[in-house]
């Protein structure tokens, strides 16, 4: 496999840099990191506008440039079917594909209430009626892919759909947000993933350039 | 091909009910409509909050729901590949689908500022300053596809992109904005696009039961 450059912000409070280097990580890329400044303002409007840009992240492997986080997915998909990011049954695929969709362009109470931090924790968090709405459709959506592909993750096996979620699953452990049993194994499922250990681990030594930004929360 | 239900609210405001009806008619489906109330709290919610939901659009078929306007296009290029819903090479697919999951996450500000209403028309429309960033954003996009792969559609012929933007050609004309020549010539070209026609007779003589529901924007 060819070498691919990833372009990401920050580690610590980037959700959607992670998406698409969990997704990168479960396709097998040997993929090379590219860090945006803080300072750039496309990577500031990516952390201050809780969405995605079209900077971060972004994937160039084989003269292809790949800039959304389902798109790259798909992407990647097309070029390592093998690595499962999808399920191989066309009507979980489709259901794999509808969660993901609601997860890119959805959930944006849930997004500015409480946006990742994985150096915080916030014992006792109060979580404002606008995003819980979008938490208890996130846990819908959770309790509907465990209970009919039978875990340990939302497909099964690994997905795409488990890459999507992972950041709000370590959000709602930093928030300390109250879970149904089921959604709360599935956190703790994903909290233990090597590579989202791995990643968390270097977001907690990232440098704390971001205070100004982070006062703008 | 079977028969396929696609569920969505109004045709006059919900763009995403467009890009998901158009997508369907693209890939030659077969599809009945069944259309939510105004009334319902979730087709309120999706116009309301200018996002897709996943109430709307949702389309089944086959046995198979798929509730994401990004995730039907992917469905609908797997049960029907020879429809070009995608380009066919490999660059290009990336590209489009960049493309399409910018319009799908981003562009808030243009969807706030500027509704999709297809009875409206408002000449010398005022822009503020945040919309004009997605309008500017946009038309790189549009003017960066047409040099690349020529015209007269996004891709050359058409593709699912031009589904996912043609919602913002029909909002650039209903508002005025004013345009450079190529991006003004690919709204024309999309404006003259017939099924769009037909999407937008029916929107024209749909009834008006959503003053309400207008006056909240």
């Amino acid at each position: 496999m060819s070498q691919a450059t990833l372009t990401i912000s920050s580690r610590n409070y980037s959700s959607w840099s992670l998406r698409g280097w969990l997704l990168c990580v479960m396709a097998g890329l040997d993929v090379e990191e590219r860090m945006l400044s803080v300072d750039d303002p496309s990577a500031r409007a990516e952390l201050l506008l809780l969405s995605p840009s079209f900077l971060v992240p972004c994937l160039t492997h084989d003269g292809v440039k790949v800039w959304d986080t389902l798109a790259i997915a798909a992407y990647l998909d097309e070029i390592t079917p093998k690595a499962g990011l999808l399920p191989a049954e066309v009507k979980a695929r489709a259901h794999c594909r509808s969660i993901c969709g609601e997860m890119h362009s959805g959930f944006s109470n849930l997004r500015s209430a409480l946006p990742m931090n994985l150096k915080a924790h916030y014992p006792g968090f109060k979580v404002w009626a606008g995003a819980q709405a979008d938490i208890d459709r996130v846990t819908e959506i959770w309790r509907d892919c465990l209970d009919t592909y039978g875990g340990p993750y939302l497909f099964g096996a690994l997905s795409m759909a488990d890459a999507m979620y992972a950041p709000v699953c370590l959000r709602f452990l930093t928030y300390d947000v109250p879970l149904d049993p089921v959604s709360r194994a599935y956190c703790s499922t994903i909290a233990q993933w090597p590579v989202l250990q791995q990643w968390i681990e270097a977001a907690k030594t990232e440098p704390e350039e971001l205070e100004e930004l982070d006062a703008e929360f």
